[in-house]
């Protein structure tokens, strides 16, 4: 249940609202402090408790709307007015004018290699950097990543390059060890209704980013990204990677309405990573120009010195040079869109 | 890799390829023990030195073919002239001629009313009872199951009624817990790829109900088993449940394509779900013939005494007496295709 | 707009309610005319007339519900209590108890080849001769198939047989050349929505086979049907032929919930096809049985002497004794829902 | 089949393989003519002659390679270092620097509401007028476009504004007057495998825009192009307009990856409609600006003076001071990949 209460109004009828709502037991949550002050109730409401307080409330003086139609996703919702959230990677942030570019390999195969990507990234002007060291594999016969020595290659080009790292964290168990290298949490594709990874991601204090299943839809992934945030941690960013189509050219088919869908239904920010979509490294910089376009706040891009060496994903990862004309070229879109890259003269 | 011997070969030819593949530090294992001998090397083997062995098994005596075409599921593959195998699900059996139809309502809501259930499926001739304690849900506001208490209910139907029982579990450390009630672990289909818990199922000893992922395609579900029975667990039936497509008249298309496929590719039965698939009861009955026509080897069905009044998927839920007249048009089309169901006669 | 009356009400108060109708300006067709009589308005009828009209008829006698939700298929919807309409093809029929089975090559090659095929499967029991004499392609520089000239060998086939013909007609302009020749003029997947051609058909005196589009929804393929049944010619049957999906293994997903979902809707008979589904022949039987038990009233099966030599779609083609024997065991399944096929016996 | 000569290699060299082809009954076409000379047959070569010339061009001097990876797009096909062609559209032209907007109502409904559209976005920089005179509609009952009539103001408007006139031409009987009175025929998405049509259009004097069916893939699109260019008409511009896919928040999912792909495979225009994907106002002008991002040469967008009260496709539509502010944005991402709008400032 949503309350949005009249831009303006004094604070004592907003105190009056809240305590209706407490004198039914509902605890209440402020989910936009003003100018328009909205009101919400995140745990599941009776429908004859909601028929009631509807009644009530609705002829209570400066209550503007009382809805339940976002009430599936209520923390995750963006509230009148309300510009995107902020989240905080490291010493950097995404969700505001700076276009974030996470770039690395898909997996943490050694350090030299790692160490090598991630300054030629920085020095590109990528903001993050990504490496698997949990790879989640559909085969149980393929390389799985180097698990914690690879989070430890990940921590050292930390050192190495002042950017924040993200890597997957694949199980509920695993969360506290990856949380102990990692600046963001990534919860994979096929793992994005594993309720309880979402549940514990929900219960630390780094920043998630949450990956758009391949047969999942928008709305699932906001219902997803609730979890955690009903669970206390605020700092969740979108990615959309792509759904399964019948398309064959395209290992899945981008879905880049998804960007203005989330921005419009939600404050938190939203990534997009070409890579994956594509599988094939000829597409990434076409569908990473159109993600700025579309407006999306970060991307995250499949890079390696040697694609063609890589243990996993080769085939759509870019090399270190196609990177870095890469980001030139965004860096023109983002200008375009009223965004800027850091460190990336247009 | 796989090995085919030919038929009728002497076992000292057997033994002899086997001595080949162990000094070369591989762990062999028989497949098929006979007529047609098939030995399978699980893990993972270099190119270098498949490249080795093809070269020296292909002149050994009594070897008709070394293939490396299944190697991704080597113990879930069919191999030449095998049988379907058939699980043990309590006192009941899945995989041979008679078809296991698995009947019960959604989630377990209350006592009286599981009971009420069990009594009357099993009186219309269900081989087994299901129902969930844990409840994956969309939204983390959503009715989640009663957890171990719900466990405990299924219990006591199967107390009532001699039928095993069939139950979902949501994550990996939550396997030991389901598996001291449940006859058979449920694996749902957004969990098809949470490899902590495929494992999880693999090291105990209950057999596996693994559900399709609705994005998923069938040669995943295929790699998805592989990992239970790569962990020890040989006992895993597949269900197909629909996946999602742009028909909107279905909750999701239901392929029974699937049911061939599985057959033709793995010796592991394969049970269909047609309520998940449907989405509306009225559409349940003409499924399930189907599935059955196409070689099923069990149903599982959505029943509840009031389907209207469910906590969940009540549409697609069918009351007790159509469960019972589907139970008889069931037997008739499963005598047509060379099955039974006891306890029906058609 | 469609009013139902009561069943049993005299029919003066019928004769009142058209009048009221008629005196509208509107156009009364009488969709059943018994026991339960239901009258029909196929033209558009303005929201203003429909809100006057349902005001009016709902206080009059004998009026049990005025209704609009099939207003988009009226002549094509299923009234209460009506039986699926039998349709005539040459001397036999689809749509009553008998199952339908039309067998022969996808394209018509050679004249000896499809006078073979033809008493082949008449002597297995099929119903209908199939055989493409004009040909859709993906590719311009494909074989399109011998034209006017596969007409005469189909019509002699006929001759041969005494079994009625379908074929495809691609365009408009051919509709009356193939209508001279063929006993069922068949309408592709690709040309569902050529809605000059659906309008053609529905000013001849010869049925129509209507092929659901490969990315058309099941209410697309039931409004299609009403482009033809609103020109007049009220012999048209449907086919499922499986969509697009993410799934590779098959060639499309059948999706075979769309034949009670066409009962429910509609009186006119179902066909299925499963061969284009599948795309495999290994898959053609088990789809086949699988859409005999979900209710088809016919099926459409691709047959040839030696299908690695067909010229189109030999992959998913199966030979002479293939179809011999399925048919046997399309026998049993059809008995088991209360079908037979003429001259099998199961 | 396709022969590429080496860059630079002598004329003779060129003359002695045509001469060797035509020996063998070729018709050869020069696909391009350098600096690297390319050859390529488009007829259907048997793979008896295939695998003959195969070997002896391949031993010719100048010879680089001998393919016959394109030949299902041979006309179509983007030679190496070829340009994208340059279509010309009325007085203007798409595929070079400048992007084309075309812009204007779903359907044309009344003359002065469509003039005043086209003025409007006449001044806002749009370079061509769209709006359907003949529509194609799922239902049989619904606004099916005002015919020749609509054609004549959309001549009218033409006059007015100096602007070319894009419309869609639903049959083949129906090219010739289409194309009397418009610039540029539009086949619609139905229709793209229609293959009547497709041939009819190959016949005319005028562009095509080929838009890509909602259940097609992107070789699909190329192969329905090649049949309009192999009967003689070389003008034809593709255009994506989205697919079927199970998410249900868009209308279709735009798949803009369908942009490079076609670019890369063929030297013909790209263009992207937002509007028929989004299904949605609001989501337009994101996709929009992504879609020239990706590289698209240009956009067709429904605008209509009161999208509300538009007969068909209103919630889609956006309206003229929408259409004028997306102009100004589209203009900055089109400068910051090298593109202009004439007459709209960045």
């Amino acid at each position: 249940m949503v309350v949005s209460m009249r831009e303006g109004c004094p604070k004592s009828q907003v105190a009056a609202v809240i305590a209706a709502m407490e004198r039914r037991g509902l605890k209440v949550r402020i989910i936009s402090p003003g100018p328009k002050v909205v009101l919400g109730v995140v745990e599941a409401v009776s429908k004859h408790l909601t028929d009631d307080l509807r009644f009530v409330l609705s002829d209570m003086p400066g209550v503007e709307e009382v809805s339940d139609f976002h009430t599936d996703w209520k923390l995750v919702w963006r509230g009148p007015e309300q510009q995107t959230s902020v989240v905080r990677m490291g010493g950097r942030s995404i969700g505001g004018p700076e276009l974030m570019v996470i770039a690395g390999p898909c997996a943490v195969e050694c350090r030299e290699n790692l160490l090598q990507t991630a300054q030629a990234v920085a020095a590109s002007g990528a903001g993050a950097i990504r490496g698997g060291a949990f790879k989640p594999r559909t085969s149980p016969y393929s390389f799985r990543g180097l698990g914690e020595e690879g989070l430890k290659y990940l921590a050292e080009a930390r050192e190495l390059t002042g950017l924040p790292v993200v890597t997957e964290v694949m199980s509920f168990h695993e969360v506290e060890l990856v949380a102990r290298y990692a600046d963001v949490l990534q919860i994979g594709a096929r793992n994005m209704q594993n309720f309880a990874l979402l549940e514990a991601a929900g219960e630390v204090d780094k920043p998630v980013l949450l990956k758009r299943g391949l047969g999942n839809t928008v709305k699932e992934l906001l219902l997803c990204a609730e979890y955690i945030l009903a669970r206390g941690n605020q700092q969740v960013m979108f990615c959309e990677r792509g759904i399964r189509t019948f398309e064959t050219e395209t290992r899945n088919t981008l879905d880049l309405a998804a960007v203005p869908i989330l921005k419009q239904n939600s404050h938190l920010p939203v990534v997009v990573d070409p890579s994956h979509a594509a599988g094939k490294r000829e597409l990434v910089p076409a569908l990473a120009l159109a993600a700025v376009a579309a407006g999306a706040d970060g991307l995250m891009i499949e890079v390696h010195p040697e694609p063609a060496k890589a243990l996993s994903d080769g085939r759509q990862t870019i090399d270190l040079p196609a990177f870095d004309d890469l980001m030139k070229r965004l860096a023109l879109v983002a200008q375009a869109v009223g965004k800027t890259i850091p460190g990336v003269n247009p």
